[in-house]
C-alpha cells in the first residue's frame, strides 16, 4: 500500500460520534435562541444525526443524554437509528439539572441526593444493557461556589464511594468514562477539574475506568496534546468531547477556534496509538447561533481535515530531525503537513466511497433542511434542559 | 477631626446600589435554581431592597433593568421605594433577551434589528425621566461567535451610531454608563471587549458618558485598579458593578474572591478623588445557590470593609516610602491597612448610626425571610428574563 | 489585472523588517545559550539581515536597539546597510538595563532618573536624524511589584510628561510608536499594559504618536485583531512587532503557535486600510535555542502565508453572507483562504521576482552559515544586554 | 489546653525553609539588578539565612541549589550552618545551565546529555549524604518551544527511567521531590507541566517519591488549594515552594499578591493532616528589586501570619455549617478567620519565645544590613547562575 493509500484507508475508518443534544436548542445563561425545525423527541435528533452520517459517511454513532432523551423503549430507539442507519452510542447521565442538585450530585453533602444520583447514573447502565452502548459518560457538575462552602477532601471521599458503586455495576465490555471540567457551573471548586484527579480515579477503579477528554475545559494556556500523550502512554484515554473554545467552556464547533490546535492533538492521537476504536471520538458543542445540522456536517469534516493533516506527517523526517535535534527542520515537517490543503483528498475519499464531495453543499440541496422546518411544527423543541 | 473621625465619616456617606435583578432567580447555562420567597414583581423587589439598606444604612437605591421591572407607572413605582426608605438608581437597558437580537442588537447586520435596539434604549432614557434616574447604564451582549460571522469594524461604527442618538436624548444631569466585557455571550469578538473601546466610544460622545467597571469583565490576570486608576485620571470612570470571580464573569459576591483586590481598587478609588457620589458603586451579581438577600447584605458589609481598610492607608508614610524607593516599606504600609480587622470599627459606626451592629445577625432576626417565604406564594417569580 | 494579479501585486510590496537584536544571543533569566557564528557588532547583524533580505524579497529594512548598536558613525552604519542591500529602520530605545532603572525609567520617583530616561530617548531621535529613520519605538519596562511600591496615577503623570518632552523634539516625517504590554519584567503594575493606555497617550500626544502591537504583549485569550481593527478606525495604529506564544511573552517565531490568529490579524490590516508603508510590520522574536538567520527566514515566510491567505478572502462572498447573518458561510469564506496552500503561489511569486523558490533551501546552500561560524571566532557575541 | 493555646503550639512548631539562591542576585530576562551587600560564598547565604531565623525563629533550614552552591567540604558547610544555629535542608539539583541541556537535560533526545543530567542528579544524592539532608528536589526546565521540535511521549520515557535510576539511588529516610511548572523556560510544552504528571511518574516510583508544589507554577485560575487537598488526600505532597505572583511565575514574596489564597492552601494542609514535618515548607522566591534579607523575613511572617488564620477557623461549625448545607455561614466562618488580625498574636508569640516582637523592625536594628554591605566588597556577587 502506498503511503497516501495508506492515509486514505485510515480517513476511511474514521467515526465521530455526534451527540443527540447538539440538535436541540442550547444557548448560555443570558439567552437560548429557539431555532426552526428543531427536533422534538429523540428519535427527530436520531432523524437529524443520521443526516449528518448520510452526508460525511463518519458520523454514524449518536451519543444520547438521560434524561433528556429517555424512552419507555429503549430497544426501539435503538431499532429506530439502524434503520436510518447509525447506532447508538455513549450513554451521557445528567446529575445537574435537578433542584435536589444544588450542593452537587455525588458529591453533596447529603446521603440521600447522593444516592439519588448514583441511582441515576445506575439507571444509565441499565439503559446501555437496552442500547448495547459500550460507554457511560460522567461528567459532574459538582463543586463549590465559594471558599469553605463545602469541605473539599470530604467530596473526594463521596465521589469515589460513588463511582465505585457505579464501577462495579458495569457488564462486560461496558466502560466509564470520566470527564474534568475546569470551572462552570461551579466558580470555585470544582470535583473533578483536571485530568489529574479524573485519572487518580480512574486508576482506583480499573481498567473500564477511562478519562474523556472535553477539549475545551482546560486552564487558559493549557497543552491539550501533551494531556493527550500522556493519558495513551498510561493507557488512560477512553475518548474525546470536541469543540473549540476562545476563552473557556465555549462550546463551539470543533476547529473553529485553534485549527492548528486540533490537529496537534489528532497528530498525539495517531502517534500515541489511540486512532482505535478503544478511543471515542465525540462532539460535545453548542450552536447557539448557527444552523444546527450544518454546523455538525462541518464540525466533523474539521475533524476529519485535521486528522489528514495528521496522517500526512513524514514520521520518519519528523524523527530524523528530532534525534539531530534540529527544531526547525522538526517543527517544518510538522507544519508541512499542517499547511497542505487535504481537502482535494477528503472530496476524492468521499467519491470512492459514494459520497457527495461537497458535504455541506449536497445537504443543502437535499432538502431535509426546509422538511423539518415545515413539518416540525407544535410540541416541544428539544433544548438544554429538555 | 482626628484621622479616625474622618474615616468615619468618610464611611457614613458610603452608598451602595443593588441591582433588582440579584433579589430574582438566577443561574447558569445548565441550570437555574429557584428559591422560596422570591419576588414575583419590581415591587416586591424593592422591598428586599429596603430590608438590604434597613440593616446596612449603605444601600439607599437600586437599580432596574427593563424589560424585567417593566411598570405601568414609573413615578406610583419611586413612590413605593421612597415609602420603602430607598430610591431608584440606574436604569439599566436589555438588548439581548429577544429572538431578534441573535445577531446582536445595535451593532447587528440589519437596520431594523439596531432601530428596535436603539428604541429601547430611549424608552429607558423616558423612563430615566420619570424615576428620576441619574445612570442609563449600557451593558451590550453584542459580538460574533466565529470569525468572519460579520465585519468587527462596521460592528463599530453601527455601535458609534446608535450611542450617538442615544446620547443626544440624554437630559440635563443625565449620563451614560458604558459597561464592557472581555467575553460571553459572545465567544470570538465582543463589540465592547475592553475598557480602551468603551473609553474611546465615550471620549467621542462628550462629558455624559462615562466608563463603567465590572469587575468580573476582565481578561485573566488583569490588574484592574490600573484601569480605575487611569479611568479617574481620564475624568471617565462613572461607576463599578460589583461582584467577584476565580475564573470568568462568575458574578459571585463582591469580596468572596479576592478580597485584596477590591481593598486595592477601593484605595485606587480614593486616592483618585472618586470616593464621591459622581462614581456609581453598584452591586450586579447572581446568588445562584445561597440564599439573596443576606448575600446582598454580605456583599455590601464586603465593600464597607474593603473601604475602610483602603481609607485608613497612611498616605504620608506611603508617599515618603514611595519617594524613598523603599519596596518593601511602601508595601508594608499598604498592607497594614488591609491586615487591619475593620470589623470592630464598623461595629462601632453602625451604632452611632442607629444600626444593629451585626447586619447578618439582625436580618435573621427580623423575620423578613420566613414572611417573604410565607406570603410569597403562586404568582411567577423574578428571574434573568423575568 | 486579474484577482490573483492583484493578490501577487499586493504580496510583492510586502515589507517585513527584521530586529538586530533576533541575530544575536538571547534566552531566558534561567540561561542564555550561545551560538556559534553569532554577531559581534552592528555591522555583523546587518550583513546577517542581509541575507535573510536576499532569500526572502521581503526584509527590506533593519531595526536598531540603542545602546545595543551604539557606533560612532550612524551615517557610515546606514552606508553599510544599503551596501549590502537593506535599510536602516525604527530606532528602539532601552531604559531597562542600567542599574538606575531598577525601578523604573521614565516614570521612576526621582526625576534624575526620568531626565536620564527622556535624554536617552532625545538621544535616540538624533540617531534617526542621523539614520534617515521615520519611526523611535518605545517600549518602557516600567512598572511595580508590589501594590504601593508607587502610586499609580503619579507614574502616568510622569509617563505624560516624558512622552510630551520627546514628542516636541519629533522631526517632520518622524513618528513615535508606543508599544504597551501586559506584564514583565514588572509583575504588579506595568505603566503602559493595555492598548487603551497607549492609545489614550498618543491621542493626547498629537499625530506622529502611533500604538505599536506586539503580538504576544496581551492577557489569555485576548482578540488581537479586534485591537487591530479598533486602532485602524481610530487612524492609530503604528505597527506591529510580530511573534507568537502559547503563554506569557514567548517570543517565538511569528506563526508558531496560532497561525490562524497571525491569518485573522493580516485579515484585519487588509480590510482596515493598514497593508501601506504607514505600518510598520516588525518582528520582534527571541530565538533561543533555534538557528538565528533561517529562524528569522522562516518567520518572514510566516508572515508572507498568513497575508497570502488574507489576501485570497473572497470580500463580496463574505460580505453577502454577513449582510444575510449566514454565520456559517460567512465563517466558511474565511476558513476557505485559511485552508488554501498557498506557498506554491508563493514559490511562483518568488521566482517571478528572480529569487530561489524555497528561502530555507536556498539559504542552506548558500554556505553563509558556514561562514559565519568559522570567521566570526573571537570578539563577543552580540546579546540581549550586549 | 485551650483552644487559642493550641493554635500558639502548633504555630510554634512552624518551620519554613529558606532557599539559598534568594539572599543572591536574580532578575529577569531583561536585567539583574546587583544589590549592596549579596553574599558571596555558600557560608554568606548561611549567615544571612541565620539572621531571617535569627529573628523569626521559624527558618531553621536552608536549601542549597547545586552546583550553585558546590564546595569541597559539606560537612563543614553543614557544621559552620549549625554553628550559626541553622540547618541544611533540601537539595536542589540544576540541570539547565550548561549550554547542553538546550534542548532538555534528563528528556533530551541525546543519550548522553540525559547521563550527564542523571549523574548530576546522584551527585545531588551523595550531597544529601553529606549533609543529612532528607529531600532532593528537582524541578526539570525540560521541554520544548515548538510543535514538533522533539516526542512528547519519547519524553516521558526518558523522564521516566532517568526518575527510576535516581530513586534507586535513594537512602533510608531520603526522599524526591518532584516539581512541576506550567511553562518557562519552555514555551510549547514542558516535560512536567502539572500536577497530574508528577503524580503519576511519583506514583510508579514508590513511598520516597512525592510532588512538590510551587505556588507560582500554574495556569491562570487554578485552584492550588484544591491540589493541595488532593495531594494530601493521596499522600503524595511532598511540600511547598512558596512564592507568590499576578501573572506567571512572578517569584515574588509569598503573600503578596494574593494573601486569601495563601490562607486557603494553609486552611486545606491543616485539614488534610499536612501540617507536620513530613511537609517540606519551603520559600523559592526572586527579590529582584527589594532588599533580600528584609523580604525572606517578610515572607516567613506572611507564611505564619497565613497559618495563624488558618489555624484559628472554627472546624466545628464549618462542618456544622457544611452539613448544613449553609453556603453564606459556611463561608462566613471562614471568613471570620481570615479577616482576624493575628499580627498581636503572632508578637506575643515571639515574645513568649524570647523573640523581639516585630522582626523587621529588629532586624533593621540589628546592624547585619549596613555591616554586610560594607564588609562583603570584592569576590563576585552570588546569583542566579553563580
Amino acid at each position: 500500500m502506498t503511503e497516501l493509500a495508506a492515509v486514505k484507508a485510515a480517513l476511511k475508518t474514521q467515526a465521530i460520534e455526534t451527540p443527540s443534544w447538539a440538535y436541540g436548542n442550547s444557548g448560555t445563561r443570558f439567552k437560548v435562541f429557539a431555532q426552526q425545525g428543531v427536533p422534538r423527541d429523540p428519535r427527530e435528533k436520531l432523524d437529524d444525526a443520521a443526516k449528518v452520517h448520510e452526508f460525511t459517511g463518519a458520523a454514524p454513532t449518536v451519543a444520547l443524554h438521560i434524561p433528556w432523551d429517555r424512552v419507555d423503549d429503549y430497544a426501539a430507539l435503538a431499532a429506530h437509528a439502524e434503520e436510518r442507519g447509525v447506532r447508538i452510542g455513549a450513554i451521557n447521565s445528567n446529575t445537574f439539572q435537578d433542584d435536589d442538585y444544588r450542593l452537587g450530585s455525588i458529591c453533596h453533602p447529603e446521603a440521600g441526593v447522593r444516592r439519588k444520583a448514583v441511582d441515576h447514573l445506575l439507571e444509565c447502565v441499565d439503559i446501555m444493557d437496552a442500547t448495547g452502548s459500550r460507554d457511560l459518560k460522567l461528567w459532574f457538575a459538582d463543586g463549590t461556589n465559594y471558599p469553605g462552602q463545602d469541605d473539599l477532601r470530604s467530596r473526594q471521599d463521596r465521589l469515589a464511594e460513588g463511582l465505585a458503586e457505579v464501577y462495579e455495576r458495569l457488564g462486560e465490555g461496558q466502560r466509564m468514562l470520566l470527564e474534568y471540567k475546569f470551572f462552570e457551573p461551579a466558580f470555585y471548586a470544582t470535583d473533578v477539574p483536571d485530568w489529574g484527579t479524573a485519572y487518580a480515579h480512574c486508576l482506583k477503579l480499573g481498567e473500564k475506568a477511562q478519562v474523556v477528554v472535553d477539549t475545551g475545559h482546560h486552564a487558559p494556556g493549557t497543552n491539550i496534546e501533551f494531556i493527550v500523550a500522556t493519558l495513551l502512554r498510561e493507557e488512560k484515554l477512553g475518548g474525546f468531547d470536541f469543540n473549540s473554545r476562545f476563552y473557556a467552556d465555549d462550546d463551539l464547533m470543533v476547529g473553529a477556534a485553534d485549527p492548528f490546535q486540533l490537529f496537534r492533538i489528532m497528530y498525539e492521537v495517531i502517534r500515541g496509538g489511540g486512532y482505535t476504536s478503544e478511543t471515542a471520538f465525540m462532539l460535545d458543542q453548542c450552536h447557539n447561533i448557527e444552523a444546527k445540522i450544518p454546523a455538525i456536517i462541518r464540525s466533523v469534516m474539521n475533524v476529519q481535515e485535521a486528522t489528514a493533516k495528521a496522517l500526512l506527517v513524514d514520521g520518519e523526517a519528523l524523527a530524523a530531525a528530532q534525534r539531530a535535534g534540529d527544531v526547525l527542520e522538526a517543527n517544518a515537517v510538522l507544519m508541512d503537513a499542517y499547511n497542505t490543503d487535504v481537502r482535494p483528498l477528503l472530496r476524492e475519499l468521499r467519491e470512492e466511497s459514494g459520497l457527495a464531495p461537497d458535504p455541506m453543499a449536497a445537504y443543502r440541496a437535499d432538502g431535509w433542511q426546509e422538511r423539518i422546518v415545515a413539518e416540525r411544527v407544535g410540541g416541544e423543541q428539544a433544548g438544554w434542559g429538555a
